[in-house]
């Protein structure tokens, strides 16, 4: 059976392109007359919030699908509507993968034992021994925290292994404070490329066809040279790139995150494509036709993506 | 208005010990009588296990609460039943904020900007400028992961300022792969020491009626030398101590968390509390009495701690 890289591979060479929408469904960015629409119906409560994102996300996947091979839905977003919020979650999951789309789960959960092993089942699915519940918020794959060490991770493992999906760690992020704690100098590595050693090392064995493993790494876009490093360190590992677009990076900064094969990572943008319709130029669409406008940015990227990978 | 630390102090005070109860619902070790009644009439479905799951943390709340100041609810076991699972989830942490317990949401999370500030509304509550919205999943605090830095606190701590709550960063844990990141050497200081520094620092100025910070630090109670220089190292921040019992930790282990004025830590005891019902001496109570037993080992927990803190 294909592992997830396998089918993460190929559903980038059916679209042609490595790329995910990221849906970060905010209230407050989504089209006004759409979320006014369900306020008016049901009050100020989560339910009307819920409602909103669910017809908002709907009309997004419908019209990317054709265009993307992956989306990566952002699970605080639906969680700040509380039980109807994480209602729609599940939903749009199942949407999303009804429609054949690779599916990650944008978490970045991170515990220890049974704790973890019900974040894994939670995601991935039961690897409990008497464990026959669904996963209650399947998707394809799911983003971890590390913070915790390999016990967090080994629960994510055995899930991903026994059901045929796949995990992002969090190695390195481009937010200004990601320093923080991953620039810290130990014997003159920084710590984020030492996560980068276990990332490898945890993943070793789980290749299928491809070469890559079921243990990824979710690395920001805004640092080319730490990319490149990092794509010489594990060459094996597939990445999750997000922050194209509305967090500054462009594609010549991700190009360092490809192998020379072409492929090992999945470059994720998120506002600068589902909200493009507050943007130029995609303005002129109105807010009622958002998901045109998401189309054709996700098209756009594609072509700067593409202008940089396949140079002519 | 009091603090998040002052009215931790005051309950703590009421209830005289320093403890917690962890309520980490696993269906495999709950009563299998009182599961299977649910699952008999439900099905093999979320709906029963969330059901199951309610029946038994609201019997829990009812047994405990006179005896104990707080509840750490671990958001992972009701996360694996799906949305009937979060929707206990949310009622469950309302039934023992009403009861006048104080209430943390051990959820881990830990992500950047707009997505950071959507996990802190869903838990503490909104700060966005025209967010009218309650918190999805109202607690009096919150657990956070650091590893993203500053970026991924600071929304927290903005929504524990405005609406008057409390955040734990998860600083040391006590699981065996802990130092595969946390004990790294940065210049001859372990990572979580660099981190504690941090966390000291983001407390600064949120200091009430009690010299505790608003922004506190999960330390795992198996380590008590470490417990002690990290005690040291930041005598304002409150320790969420999790891991008495079960994990191998006793009354010497975390006297240490302990500052000379008798607070600074909250003790947290989750699998050797809810599940005494399984082990001696309480076995003979019966799985019907597990609540019943969950008190008794409570208040053996409490007497243990007391001799400790309180030596005659």
């Amino acid at each position: 059976m294909d592992t997830f890289p396998d089918r993460l591979i190929a559903a980038i060479d059916r679209k042609e392109y490595p790329t995910a929408v990221g849906i970060d469904p905010q209230l407050d960015l989504m089209p006004p007359a759409l979320v006014k629409r369900y306020f008016d119906q049901y009050g100020q409560t989560h339910t009307a919030g819920a409602l909103a994102v669910r017809d908002f996300t709907l009309r997004l996947l419908d019209a990317i699908t054709p265009h993307v091979p992956a989306v990566k839905l952002q699970a605080a977003f639906f969680e700040a509507l509380g039980p109807p919020g994480m209602q729609v979650f599940a939903d749009m999951l199942l949407e999303a993968r009804q429609r054949g789309l690779v599916v990650i789960a944008d978490v970045k959960r991170g515990d220890i034992d049974s704790t973890a092993q019900a974040y894994a089942t939670a995601y991935l699915g039961n690897t409990v021994q008497d464990g026959n519940l669904a996963a209650g918020f399947e998707a394809d794959a799911v983003t971890v925290n590390a913070y915790l060490g390999m016990d967090g991770i080994l629960p994510f493992l055995e899930a991903a292994k026994a059901h045929n999906k796949g995990l992002f760690i969090v190695l390195r992020t481009s937010n200004p404070s990601a320093g923080d704690l991953q620039d810290l100098s130990i014997d003159g590595t920084p710590l984020y490329e030492r996560l980068a050693a276990l990332v490898q090392r945890w993943g070793e064995g789980t290749e299928g066809r491809t070469p890559y493993h079921i243990v990824g790494a979710v690395v920001g876009a805004t640092y080319p040279a730490e990319a490149a490093r990092l794509r010489g360190l594990m060459p094996r590992t597939f990445f999750l790139v997000p922050g194209y677009g509305a967090q500054g990076a462009g594609a010549e900064d991700v190009r360092a995150c490809f192998n020379p094969d072409g492929y090992g990572a999945l470059v994720s943008s998120s506002r600068a494509i589902i909200y493009a319709y507050r943007r130029e130029p995609y303005r002129a669409l109105g807010e009622e036709n958002f998901a045109q406008a998401a189309t054709a940015a996700a098209r756009a990227m594609q072509q700067e993506l593409a202008a940089v990978l396949r140079p002519s």
